[in-house]
């Protein structure tokens, strides 16, 4: 499969509307059958595949930042009889391993955005299910905060993946009926193998859905709920949203340049270098500057583009294994944008900037390459970039300087930004989850924020792994670089998702913990995906055969 | 593989010796290479099969049975310069993917019971490493909670699994690291990534041990750390232990009884029944009553064979995927024996028959096969054998009585045991996770302990799935057995692992859950089994080649 690209704009959407109206905008899923990223398959019934979650995905990013006056999202279908019937098994079934793990992420990411659009943005989402609602179709509207469901005596909620694919829900569906909606879990075993799912009044007994309603009050009890959800949130009714104008890419080779960002591959080793340079204009000057500043903001910039290299990266370099993180520019810049940032938390776009950093930085965590930051003179972690440094699975910073540089030796500076603007799925901090064993570490840590770590400095606070000096370091830095890329790419994929998040688990932890890793191990054996597996077959008329052990 | 044997006893050891003196015990590995389970191979330099897991959890149970008096274990290695090689490669390279499982499943609950020795029964374990400690020799001693290291220039713990075999520890190394040890994330990356481990002082200054000591005053240290541990245990030192005597089971054909507990396996379905009868004598007149039965104790006799009977079908019996949980007896005899377990839970063997059986339901809880508890007129769901019907994945109860049988109706009698003596992995009981989402029905409950809840009211509470009548029951089941065995083994494994555990996560539901499916995962990929895959390669000195995708 040729490189995916996740730029778009609603003018280009085939299978998504956003139909605005006041405080409400209603989500329109009306998927085209033929606008999928392969003619391999169609995508009838509003199932999905990657092509139509790219929509989703920018769909939710554009109600946060270009309609600051939406309080209420309802997802709803466009076609009659059918809500969603999920992902598109005759793509599933085509899909190489990688390509499901790679969609069943960004899938995930794009419904955690929903759940984060309505804890943190007050964009409170809601599912309008009128028609059959299947599979990844229930999992997108478990991702919004109610659901209400028609009562018409054949619209229904399943999860049939495990009765009619022998797979399990991809998208969180398990771990939301369990510890979002806390069915009861001998409920939820019925449920999630029953092929037909439910409908009516049991679903809501069932506590899958909030409310059911009646055809003839439908479209009011619909509007109705909106109003209602949208009266709970803050945002504000007079903002005037910004235009999240397209990026700017270009590639040449293996070089792929955005403004802010930048990513190198050298093919011969697996690696690249992704550079993300820091502000080279002050921060504003006012909160009304830097609305008027809209996507050139660099903080928001810089977080569209490096959301953009992490997607890049993840889906289209897959033999990729190591990234190595580099910064370029003044610290005192970004700590700048840091506090400016901090301080304008009330206003609705920065509050924004905030949270879309803290999901691309969450983006780092679940991305299946070894990080390493690469800290020399000229680079610039601080504040937020530091962030990187500690999202990274190992950190090497050169001691002094290199002969012939006369720039000053590289310094890591902790800002406010570390302290809380970014939790990771776990709800802890970076640095929190990584001085869990050593409390006092981190108390010193913040009472010395803005204060410049050498090298030496950083290592003995354990912010980096290694300091190292210049006849060391590149050597180094190699040798770890080729140990890596002689490993077990699979091997250090799993060690790398259970090393990253210690500490508390969450939902989202669960998700990409628990739930992922046990759809891996399904979407291999032959139950799933060998020539008699049910996702091979489905739609063939043959059953499936299955070996019967269970292990 | 034929059938596996659980049962053993020190007299039979072939791996390990249990050396008393006084309040310290020293559990000595010294692995007989040709004693594993199959002649394909050696196992060198103290490394393990199940065979030697078996008998560690026999040492381990009968230590805290038999040995009330030892206050701490001492966890050593009978052999030179080597403490423990981990599991045996070339076993893992040669079993199935089922048997690979099910080894780590099995170790897994051992070092977990290691844990709930040192905290529940205050038998407090440690290792002493004295020599190299790799892979699972190292995730061995993580499960106790010192580990003193000798500072003899050669002594390593690691974890050489990526590197090396290019799959995860399995026995909880990688969770203990972050959790237990709260490693730093990147000092964890480098040493699960470094083939030949840490020694000495950069080994406890990484966390990864407590203490390193120098050689000439090792015995010394080790015997006072012993010593020092043993003083914080709560054991009676003039306790006098209690055999446990060699189970009693029959086979013929595909039943197998034990004193109170009987399986009886229906090929043709897949199926097996699983019944235990309730106490035939009253609960035992005082503590001196009960220690005098010792093994003959119901509770302690029902838990010693109730786990034979589900390590069998899940280690020997992989084809069967329904497990149909009933009960035989009288309700007040269960509820009589919770009583007396409860009232003397001050004295330590009923302290540890608690905790046998709580260690026992948690095997259920990660039993890749589907419960469902059939709850008919002659049963006694009541206390603590009422939890079997909250740790089933449905539960189906009949309504009346049938024709022709003139027992009582069904009923099932909450009792005090439920509400605290058997958490599960998740630190819940197994009443407060099914009704996370309605804590109210919770409290109701909690107000009518030891009330018969007939069918009807069963299902009122949510005690139940379903109640149904006497000319549907039988269908109904029959039907609900055949769809579940229609369904493909590995989905529902993933679905019930999935659904069972709502609610917080430990590090226990981590192991289980995150960690075993990464597991399942790295364990079906060529990178690891292909024929020029890391594991099966290992030893012939040709190296693995990997695909170098990222997943």
């Amino acid at each position: 499969m040729s490189a995916i690209d996740f730029r778009t704009e609603p003018s280009r959407y085939r299978h998504w509307r956003i139909e605005a109206d006041g405080e409400v905008a209603y989500l329109v899923m009306d998927v085209d059958p033929a606008g999928g990223l392969s003619a391999d398959y169609e995508l009838k019934l509003n199932s999905y595949d990657l092509a139509v979650d790219i929509e989703l995905n920018d769909a939710v990013q554009r109600l946060r930042f270009e309609h600051p006056e939406v309080r209420c999202v309802v997802v709803k279908s466009g076609k009659d009889n059918v809500f969603c019937a999920g992902a598109n098994i005759r793509m599933l079934g085509k899909a190489t391993h990688g390509h499901k793990v790679n969609f069943c992420k960004f899938t995930n990411e794009t419904r955690l955005a929903i759940e984060d659009a309505t804890e943190h943005s007050r964009q409170i989402y809601m599912s309008a299910v009128n028609g059959s609602c299947a599979g990844g179709g229930y999992e997108l509207a478990l991702a919004t905060d109610h659901i209400m469901l028609i009562d018409d005596r054949r619209s229904t909620v399943s999860l049939p993946e495990t009765p009619l694919l022998g797979v399990l829900p991809g998208t969180g569906g398990l771990t939301r009926v369990t510890d979002k909606r806390k069915v009861r879990r001998d409920r939820a075993d019925v449920f999630c193998s029953t092929e037909e799912g439910l409908r009516g009044a049991k679903a809501r007994d069932w506590r899958l859905v909030d409310e059911v309603v009646p055809p003839s009050k439908w479209d009011e009890a619909v509007r109705a709920r909106a109003q209602a959800l949208a009266a709970r949130s803050d945002r504000p009714k007079d903002g005037k949203g910004i235009a999240l104008t397209p990026l700017n890419r270009a590639n040449g080779g293996d070089r792929t340049a955005w403004s802010h960002v930048e990513v190198e591959i050298d093919r011969a080793r697996n690696v690249a270098t992704l550079t993300v340079r820091g502000p080279s204009q002050p921060a504003p000057a006012s909160v009304a500057a830097a609305h008027a500043l809209g996507a050139a903001f660099w903080p928001l910039a810089v977080a569209r583009e490096l959301e953009d290299a992490i997607l890049h990266l993840r889906t289209s370099e897959p033999a990729i294994g190591v990234v190595l993180l580099k910064t370029d520019g003044e610290a005192q810049g970004v700590l700048a944008h840091d506090a400016f940032l901090i301080a304008g938390q009330d206003d609705w776009l920065l509050r924004e900037v905030r949270h879309y950093l803290k999901r691309v930085l969450k983006r780092i965590d679940v991305t299946p390459k070894t990080f390493i930051a690469v800290i020399e003179p000229g680079s610039c972690f601080a504040g937020t970039l530091a962030e990187l440094v500690f999202a990274a699975d190992r950190a090497m910073m050169l001691i002094g300087t290199r002969e012939g540089d006369n720039r000053q030796p590289a310094a890591i500076v902790p800002g406010e930004a570390n302290f809380g603007l970014y939790p990771m799925g776990n709800g802890l901090t970076r640095l929190q989850s990584r001085f869990l064993g050593e409390p006092e570490a981190l108390d010193d840590l913040k009472a010395r924020i803005r204060e410049s770590f050498d090298a030496e400095a950083a290592e003995a606070a354990g912010l980096v792994t290694f300091a190292r000096e210049d006849f060391d370091f590149d050597d180094e830095l190699r040798q770890m670089v080729e140990e890596r890329a002689a490993q077990s790419p699979d091997a250090l994929t799993g060690m790398e998702a259970n090393l990253r998040f210690a500490g508390p688990e969450t939902m989202e932890t669960r998700i990409f913990g628990r739930l992922t890793a046990w759809q891996n191990w399904i979407f291999q054996p032959p139950n799933a995906v060998g020539e008699q597996g049910a996702l091979k077959l489905y739609g063939s008329g043959v059953k499936p055969t299955y070996g019967k052990d269970r292990v």
